[in-house]
């Protein structure tokens, strides 16, 4: 068997401890599967005191995590601190730099900084992996960049949010509304005590940039994820999507158009969706996360598990770093980083389909026709209309339609044509349709 | 960039032609994602004149397939061919000997002698790769190998078959019985004319084996599968099971269980199952394939897409010949195949669980009280019982139960016991219920 591959492991928290307790429970498969012993030599953290329930005397101490790049006897360095930049990033350029190969979790730093560090990483000739930065244990980076290699993608999206899936999903089974059962998942622990980056998308858009990548060989552009969260929607909604054949999900989606210049741009959204009940995304609950990719000769590929957690980011750590082990050193995007193409992001409002509106209006004569005739001003075709009987407290009036296919550009000009309306009591609800 | 891998191509059917088309179509980002060319330098197939409505002229023809492995202008052979033994088996044989790399689509060939193959590539340092042979264009082999790679794998079960899909979710859809729905399939061109294989379970048996030996490390064991197909499935069967809140789906199943002498045993069944409809493969329809894979660490891991079919296919062997093209030469089975251990199969009964039982009874009094006496007489609790108010034509009525948790075994016994009564018209079917 060959020389073990040795490990600096930086950052403790609980998917840190999950790695180490892995390693442990799993050492004669995970030896076998990378044909050498996997040797975790060095261990840094913030806090060197606290109990994480697992016993680091076997592993050398350093105070300082960027100097675990410059030892010698370390071949990978595991980064989980987290962050995207700070000692997280510094600690991925210095142990690049310095001839090692890179295990991260980091989305945040990879969204941000992918493209240097990939770049880097080719110079020195070193593998930079990050499987447990897009949808926890599913193994989907490694299922685009290897197992959909052979085709096209056409378009990849999915649940990429396992709070804010679990928040949906738990409305859908309850009734309840979405504070409330916020408060609940805070409780349970299945949202953070701060939950914006979760609730707001941004940890969707994250990965659905590094996926964007991956997939369409682009440069990595996370700054245009044209983002929203699900904050807004209401018990209501659900309901009515339900009535109407349709789940509420956050939904991550990237694809290709060819643009103006017949140039590809990139449309990259994070918002909340109306699924068909017969698509297999409308089937995962709870804190499940789940990446569709459609390829040209694949078909559509789904892939679905475990989004977060411990055990689960642990398996995709480990992965990567038995593909290390066995030497298996890529491009870290499928593609050279010198040939991953820079696109502009598609102008929102091309797309065709259907789109779900809700507006929520005070109680009092001729706000329908105010509605409708800004749809009819702005050639949107309504399919479906349901406006609900009963005013609630605020003397609060919901009414939902459902267009009929058309272009997006439609139905942001009906909703601009009512930007002033003095009938509406908030700004509508706009949520793009599936299609099955 | 580097050499091109220069590829031969054995069979030429829907998948040989797929495999030239996708290399075309997709040339250029195939390329760029294996860092080289890949190149077609020779095919072989029976029948040189069929039109194939592909153009065959580049390529040099090979009357005897057997000849490509001995071409020293050949890097890697595909095999295509078919079959578990003759002209494919000599070929992949040869190819590797003469230290070719091998890719193939062949399921019955792995199961039956991939222990041999697998032995033999390790030997002469070359690749053999079936990405292709299970699940069509869903990268599982992928995904238990190396997605998963740093999990124990304590249970892999799925829908392995199209076809049989295909007809379930279809009866399922219509109401239909099961020969009709099987006519209509062939006549659309889900079932083949001999749909023996499909039906009756052998295909996702031999899928079955590939996964076990790769996600448990152990011994290809196709002959140990226990295999029911779903001929005998009526529709109303899938009509009590809607109503108890189930599908009928046909499930491989694989797992491991410590045997009486605490060594591992394996246990590997194909047959028609009850699926909650909470679970997600109750939600797979058509010819789609699916897979769960469940981890120590990740927790359950599913796989989803096409089975089969031209564009799939290729995908898969396309994959699998771009990771050759990286260099990526890897244990076929996960662990060198002197490691893979050599489990016995499980003794079947031994697990506990609910069961559906359906008899075909004759219409006369007393039948009803000697089913539930042989029930009661094996120590089998009954949950719920449903007897058909109405015999139909031939004078026979159907009685389904649900048990409630207990071993197979009792299920058996109850079986047995009724074994020579003249209430029943014919053996009756047993389904396991899968849990959520």
């Amino acid at each position: 068997m060959a020389q073990p591959l040795r490990i600096a492991l930086a950052g403790l928290g609980t998917v840190g401890a999950g790695v180490i307790r892995l390693l442990e429970s799993n050492r004669d498969l995970v030896s076998a599967r990378s044909g050498r012993e996997l040797e975790i030599v060095s261990v840094s953290a913030r806090d060197r005191s606290r109990d994480r329930g697992i016993d680091l005397s076997p592993y050398a101490w350093e105070d300082d995590m960027t100097a675990m790049a410059a030892r010698d006897d370390v071949d990978v360095v595991v980064e989980l601190v987290g962050g995207s930049d700070g000692p997280a990033l510094a600690l991925a350029r210095n142990a690049i730099d310095a001839g090692k190969n890179l295990v991260t979790a980091n989305k945040a730093m990879i969204a941000h900084h992918g493209m240097e560090l990939a770049s880097a990483a080719e110079s020195a000739g070193v593998s930079l992996k990050f499987e447990a930065a897009v949808a926890g244990g599913i193994p989907v980076i490694k299922g685009l960049r290897e197992g959909a290699a052979a085709n096209a993608i056409e378009q990849i999206y999915g649940i990429l949010n396992g709070t804010a899936n679990y928040i949906l999903s738990t409305m859908e089974a309850t009734g309840a509304d979405f504070s409330s059962t916020l408060k609940d998942a805070q409780e349970l622990g299945y949202a953070e005590a701060d939950p914006t980056f979760d609730i707001e998308g941004v940890d969707a858009a994250h990965k659905l940039a590094i996926l964007a990548a991956v997939g369409f060989g682009a440069h990595i552009d996370f700054d245009s994820v044209d983002c929203e969260g699900i904050s807004r929607v209401r018990a209501a909604d659900i309901a009515q999507a339900d009535a109407l054949g349709y789940v509420i999900r956050l939904i991550g989606m990237a694809d290709i158009e060819m643009g103006d210049a017949a140039a590809p741009v990139l449309l990259q959204q994070v918002k909340p969706c109306l699924v068909p009940k017969g698509h297999p995304l409308a089937h995962v609950t709870g804190a499940t996360n789940a990446v569709v990719a459609e390829g040209n000769f694949a078909g559509r590929l789904l892939f679905q598990g475990a989004g977060a957690g411990d055990g689960p980011t642990a398996s995709a750590v480990v992965a990567d770093l038995i593909d290390v082990a066995r030497g298996e050193i890529g491009a870290p995007f499928s593609v050279p980083s010198g040939e991953l193409v820079a696109m502009q992001p598609a102008e929102s409002g091309g797309r065709v389909g259907q789109t779900y509106l809700r507006f929520t209006v005070t109680d009092k004569p001729g706000v329908l026709a105010e509605i409708t005739a800004a749809m009819r001003d702005a050639d949107v075709s309504i399919e479906s209309l349901i406006q609900q009987g009963r005013a609630n407290d605020g003397g609060e009036v919901l009414v939902a339609m459902v267009t009929h296919d058309g272009p997006e550009s439609g139905v942001s000009k009906a909703v601009e044509l009512l930007s002033g309306s003095e009938s509406l009591t908030a700004p509508p609800l706009v949520m793009k349709i599936l299609e099955e």
